[in-house]
């Protein structure tokens, strides 16, 4: 090896840790700010918390930080475990609207606590969110725009559903507010947290909402054809309920039968996983501004992992 | 009139245009934030926001920051509005949990709207208080505090009447979580807003802590006595549930009974109204240290009306 190899591999031994390191902080500082005295609370927060999940959004965070300069992962990982938490707290309540009887492999909140504590329970995710940001000044901006997004894009969905527009315009607006505004404040507040430039913080961001979008559309096609085992949740709702990217140009009647007429007859799947992949790639060049690092690669990685995922 | 009078009557006369304007600025600011492009969001928020309600909340915020020499009524609103949607997004909630149809006289936006959109509206209140509360730094946590405090509040709730646990020291418990936290937070911002003292605010927390107990228990005495007419929601919810003062010592098999019983031979109504007395009487008594103004009476006249109150 050449000094500059070892020099390289050292570091990145160092950014590695420090992931792992973050990543922790992260479970910690989830754990620690549900523990609530209210037993029913803790509990169920915990249930949805331990079952694991894919930590997509916190490790892009992390991620955004690491590649953006930063090296303090203790103080990076409280926003890291808000943006879980709104996440959390967003699928225990979509699991009330939409019946969700399995979530992460284990049952919903709602099938296991019943509707009023499910409701109760996202209520307090949220509330942790606000707890775990309150000492983070400006960066509440970002998160509250993302939140307020998220709540929105749900709704509209819910419309868009309930009357019948479920159009290919409402939803890319809907993928846009309902996940990729989160991914988005993930990145500019990774990138903020490490004080980086309008340049890094600008990119970061767009890597962020770009692969969102791609991992919206890759979690819809899954919805589609993958099966209850492999997703961990009731596969199929989002289709069920008309949702999803094959729903479009407003038919809804019998839109389970009309979906899987499309499928056979059509390539609508390919048009999907086509688009996605053009986002990754989109999201990829973004990160050019960035000097390489183990970070950055392993922006580049989430970002392919997220296409060739089958879960 | 004497000069000192004179110069009295005019400080005065200033202090009430200015609570005026704040409470004008407070409502502007609720219904600008819930501006969404999502029309149900916005329709959902506009209809409960309008149909109007106490505004008991930022009434004491801007009560408290003037009382401690505050003078940027523009700069307290935000925070008053956030504290007066933070109560809103909870009601919501709760009538979703209770089936609460009427709400400040109008249909409740879960009669209305449907139980999802009932859901995410109040969702979007919450993302709503975080969006007003961003700017504000190190106040976020007291209104996260609070929030976290009014959701564990609810849930305790709950989680007694399921289980046949409405003792006498859980509604206490309940009642500060519930009710209190949110009044202490809005006393504890509006002095900080206003840069006041340790000792003032700590004066102002309690004075809101106290009445916001009290508050809570005389909405209990009116749950029982007063009529759907006044309250201007579905009255008896809370004692059908078996929530409530009167509902203490554990028993909840046939609640109504009981405790039409208790109230016939037994004075638990008077035991009832002696103590928001005495809370109030302790409020009042902790507002000596603030030196005498329109706003400190103002605050003095917001805890006898809340002794007094029939709806």
């Amino acid at each position: 090896m050449t000094i500059q190899e070892i020099r390289s591999a050292t570091v990145n031994a160092d950014e590695e840790r420090l992931l792992e390191e973050g990543l922790q902080s992260v479970e910690d500082a989830m754990l620690k700010v549900v523990n609530s005295d209210v037993t029913v609370l803790r509990d169920a927060s915990q249930h949805i918390l331990q079952a694991g999940g894919k930590r997509v959004r916190p490790r892009l965070l992390l991620l955004a930080y690491l590649a953006a300069g930063g090296t303090d992962v203790e103080y990076a990982s409280p926003p890291g475990a808000a943006v879980e938490l709104m996440h959390t707290a967003s699928v225990v309540h979509d699991d009330i609207n939409d019946h969700g009887v399995v979530r992460r492999g284990r049952p919903s909140v709602n099938a296991k606590w019943g509707r009023t504590f499910a409701l109760l329970t996202g209520d307090f995710l949220f509330t942790a969110v606000y707890e775990l940001m309150a000492p983070y000044g400006e960066l509440n901006r970002d998160l509250a725009a993302a939140a307020t997004g998220l709540v929105e894009g749900e709704t509209l969905q819910a419309w868009a559903v309930k009357n019948n527009e479920f159009t290919r315009e409402n939803y890319i607006r809907i993928i846009g507010l309902k996940t990729a505004a989160l991914f988005k404040s993930a990145g500019s507040m990774g990138a903020k947290l490490a004080n980086a430039s309008e340049e890094v913080i600008e990119a970061l961001s767009n890597y962020a909402y770009n692969i969102g979008l791609a991992f919206q559309i890759v979690d819809d096609i899954l919805d589609i054809v993958g099966d209850e085992e492999k997703l961990g949740k009731t596969a199929g709702i989002d289709l069920e309920q008309g949702r999803g990217f094959a729903a479009v140009d407003g038919e809804a009647e019998d839109i389970m039968e009309s979906v899987k007429r499309k499928l056979m007859s059509g390539n609508r799947l390919q048009e999907a996983r086509d688009q996605a992949q053009g986002l990754v790639q989109m999201a990829i060049a973004s990160l050019n501004v960035l000097p390489d690092s183990f970070a950055k690669q392993g922006l580049v990685d989430l970002a392919n992992l997220i296409i060739s995922r089958d879960h």
